[in-house]
């Protein structure tokens, strides 16, 4: 049995995760849970996954699940709780699933302990890439993808060199503004952002696949994942998400990865890696899929794929201030406190006032992620709708 | 310097294969050519490239030849000839490209001194496939295909284990006739035939393109590349020809190799695996390839897959005979001696008759193979049109 430690339980990737861990008994131990706030639902999963540690947001969380589930399991909280859970013994692989750079820690001290990681936190390499995957190559943990265009990515490389790659080529949905008029934007409410035409996921991803900053995230990832420069990695529009993306080889070979929208597929992939087995889940029919195409991103529509590029060719602390600019904007955009078309501006401002912040360290780094954070924090306010 | 024969030379694998090699001034020493009957092709061929030993189909021919070279290499002729070729001392990697069963001989040869073969030639797998993959596990030769089927297949699985694969989707584009009304089948002339839509290739294997026997063959050919049976092998229409082929693995997962439909690209592969060089060739566009799409092959349209189908299951010299009294059909179709429906007409006879024909050893392979072709022959006569 592999043991797991799922950090994010409750959210949509970590629900996924307890799914397919379900769907094949006896082949998985969830020794233990990393959560929130959603003590109802943590509560449920402790019940049925019989973990031996649940970490969750606060010491109030804490004192009541403790409460409920009496002599189950030890209770423990907050930022430390998570990597306690992180690093509890027994596991084979922690499944990283929380949102934004608060899954940096966590994810670190997995990574440090030399302890495999299925990755669905995207920030923890955004923020902290150059860190992280050269303390992977040091302790030997295996990074996993769980985005699934990195997953495809990932496949597509198996029995590959790197060295070989001409270009990785990111796909993305376009999410649901890909042909809405440019000039209408301005207006776009948080009802509509969330209403993604293809995947089904948590809310802030959801509003950075409207703004393409979840792709331009993702070319981050990728650079730092697979090793390559942002001049080999593309993004190009695929509403469909059939091809959940390619990789180009100095020989003019492409290949794809190809599948149904389901975030089961690449968690199960990571979970059961290097082996496939047989999923319980509907196969994909390429038939049925109907026409494929591919077409370039808008450039104006979609400003904050550029952004993310200038971020990732600045290098240094840059990343690390885009990332937390757009947490902060995107959180203001969902409570109706910032328009849409001013998320970009926000996450702009901050880039042309921090990108340049010292980043010799990950303590450097995370002090100009916490600058960016007031930084556009201010921004929001002066630009707050009336 | 990697020193390779090029068997079939002159016909279109051939001299794609000497074209890629004259991309890589250096990296490759062509040290034996086999040809045919096309003299002037094969010596200027002979005066480019420099190998030590041309093979040709006939005494005069050789004879002819050897005047024209005089002392710059040694001219052998007839199936003697072409084994010596495969044989010949100092190459790394025989490309076996002859038409048709013919090329048997040669292939096995190669692969009997533990050579690696780079396999364009279909049908030695289709005849003798159960011989030719169990001799070069002992003799630990490579089989790379160039077919771009089957190399796309070769690519998708680099790096993962076949007892993983659900099922291998071969892609065709249907040929000239996927929507020419059935009734009128039985009017098309050679010279509709040989008009592919997508691939230019040689005279044959367009034919086979165009009655789908080629994408018949091809599914025996993945049968014995690829050790999978007949029910997890599934052919699939896609016009454009833009994905080569594509792997369904256990756990729902599909990986595709996609890219321009020029041969070169296969063949390159094949010549510089395992490592893939840079090649000199346009670039494959996603955007510019436009949508993709994807349809069940039609039975009706097509019988000669339905009897690859049924060779493949029947095992034993089944295959061998489809190919066999395939390969007089067509050449009586070519000749204007046969109806284009006819051909599936002849093959589902030759079955009937021949199938359950001893297939114990190479030997009683290549008898059936031969009962079969009179066989057909005499069915030729039979139905040649007034």
């Amino acid at each position: 049995m592999k043991g797991i430690v799922v950090l994010g339980s409750t959210g949509s990737i970590g629900t996924s995760t307890l799914d397919v861990v379900a769907s094949f008994p006896g082949a998985f131990r969830v020794v233990a849970l990393g959560a929130g706030r959603n003590l109802d639902r943590v509560e449920e999963q402790a019940r049925r996954f019989e973990p031996e540690l649940v970490a969750v947001a606060d010491p109030e969380g804490a004192a009541e699940l403790a409460r409920r589930l009496g002599s189950r399991c030890r209770v423990v909280h907050g930022p430390d709780g998570l990597v306690e859970a992180a690093l509890h013994p027994g596991a084979d692989l922690a499944v990283c699933a929380l949102v934004g750079a608060a899954g940096l820690r966590s994810t670190w001290a997995a990574v440090d302990a030399g302890r495999d990681v299925a990755l669905a936190n995207k920030e923890s390499l955004v923020v902290g890439g150059a860190f992280l995957t050269a303390r992977a190559r040091q302790t030997g943990a295996a990074i996993l993808p769980v985005d699934s265009e990195h997953n495809a990515l990932h496949q597509c490389l198996r029995g590959e060199d790197t060295s070989e790659v001409r270009r990785l080529w990111l796909t993305g949905s376009g999410g649901p503004f890909r042909s809405r008029p440019v000039a209408t934007l301005a207006a776009v409410t948080p009802a509509e952002a969330l209403r993604h035409p293809t995947w089904s996921m948590g809310p802030k991803i959801t509003v950075d696949s409207a703004t393409l900053m979840n792709k331009g995230l993702e070319v981050i990832e990728a650079h730092w994942l697979f090793g390559l420069p942002a001049e080999k990695i593309r993004v190009v529009i695929h509403p469909k998400s059939v091809v959940h993306s390619m990789v180009e080889f100095v020989d003019g070979s492409f290949k794809a990865q190809l599948g149904v929208t389901d975030m089961r597929h690449p968690i199960q992939y990571a979970l059961t890696w290097p082996e496939r087995w047989a999923a319980p889940l509907p196969p994909f029919d390429p038939v049925a899929a109907g026409p494929l195409e591919f077409e370039p991103p808008d450039p104006d529509r979609f400003p904050c794929l550029g952004l993310a590029y200038r971020a990732l060719e600045r290098g240094g602390a840059a990343p690390a201030v885009l990332n937390a600019a757009n947490e902060v904007a995107v959180e203001a955009f969902l409570a109706g406190r910032l328009g849409f078309t001013d998320v970009p501006v926000v996450v702009r401002s901050a880039l042309d006032r921090h990108e340049s912040d010292p980043a010799g360290s990950l303590e450097e780094v995370m002090a100009a992620d916490a600058r960016a954070r007031r930084s556009a924090a201010l921004s929001v306010s002066s630009r707050a709708p009336s």
